[in-house]
């Protein structure tokens, strides 16, 4: 298949975007990656995903998927060859993804209202929910990892994408408030974990880096 | 493996609940129900489902799983002998995926707003918002039933089970409101889908009634 039948729709900024470039780069799959402006959405977005409007979008010869988590399972499908992305244990599957949707629809969002929220009570009440998620995503690593390197085990899996697409955000937050979200005393595995990531050759090409993500931020803010 | 090694924590009223025993009815898999009271959580809810402290949690031997979408899956991973839940083909699994994702997280949500909204005006916005979903859910059953009976095809699937959970709700709100969701002008596929879905063998034993959903959600409004 010519590299030009694999196309992301995409913003260098969105951690969901990073989470499918992560899979891409996993599988050693080339793409065509076409930069959205969601100021002035292009057609072929509007078209691929008409219901949300939103990138990511993956689009396989004709066929448009979208949802980033969605996206990385059918990579995980189709190419079978390269590395797997998830388990073929059904029950190590059934708790990475729990944990992909914990993080996605009650962890990352504190990182968001955190940066809306106003007064220092608002603040700091959101701010103990980011450590609280911490401390929960640490005892799944100690589990999911038992003793390896990644919560998927010796290599870069599902879980591994789905927390460590945010690693750029959660780095320019941590320049912008001044908070280490991870340290060796309340998530020791968390902190090894994410310098092992961030240094891997799945992640280190394809994650944003924190400086920009703050320049992004600060510009959007003004 | 015996009866008792296959356990599901929920509550009859629970669309999440009726979809973890659709799945388990489509399997053929025996289990224990065992029903939860949210006033006085058990404690095997609070220790199999600490993260969340919500049902239905499924048990499998000593392994918990919780999410319903997630349990659903695990199932069709672990009893590949039955019927198939998921499609083999991954571009079908991912549009399911999406549907079923769109159907809890956009969908559904604004039944439950429905019941809490003052007013007229914020009444009727919610119900224009629930009959847009309704039509881009004909789409997509048009489109993934490709002429068959069900979205998944000739037999009752992830899709079938993910919106059909709903139909109980779906009812009593209908007698509720005195509006009818689904009609023959601008959802004929549906109208046709559910009327099969709740005289399928998977369905009708499982679902439940809408007049006790409507009598519970009238003594838990007093």
């Amino acid at each position: 298949m010519a590299t030009s039948d694999v196309k992301l729709l995409g913003l260098w900024a969105s951690p969901f975007t990073t989470r499918v470039q992560m899979a891409l780069k996993l599988k050693s799959i080339e793409f065509e990656f076409i930069q959205e402006n969601l100021q002035n959405k292009s057609e072929l977005l509007l078209k691929t995903n008409p219901v949300h409007k939103k990138v990511p979008v993956f689009i396989h010869g004709d066929k448009p998927i979208s949802e980033s988590l969605i996206i990385i399972q059918y990579i995980d499908d189709t190419w079978i060859n390269g590395p797997s992305i998830l388990s073929s244990d059904p029950y190590d599957r059934a708790i990475a993804r729990f944990w992909a949707t914990y993080i996605d629809d009650k962890w990352f969002p504190l990182l968001k209202e955190l940066g809306s929220a106003q007064g220092v009570d608002a603040k700091s009440s959101i701010m103990e929910k980011i450590f609280e998620g911490l401390v929960l995503l640490e005892e799944a690593f100690v589990k999911c990892s038992n003793g390896k390197v990644f919560f998927s085990g010796d290599n870069v899996g599902y879980l591994d994408i789905a927390l460590g697409c945010y690693l750029g955000w959660v780095k320019a937050t941590e320049i912008m408030t001044g908070v280490k979200w991870l340290d060796e005393t309340k998530t020791p595995g968390l902190v090894g974990w994410a310098e092992r990531l961030c240094s891997d050759s799945v992640v280190k090409d394809v994650l944003p880096e924190a400086q920009k993500l703050v320049e992004l931020y600060t510009m959007s803010a003004a």
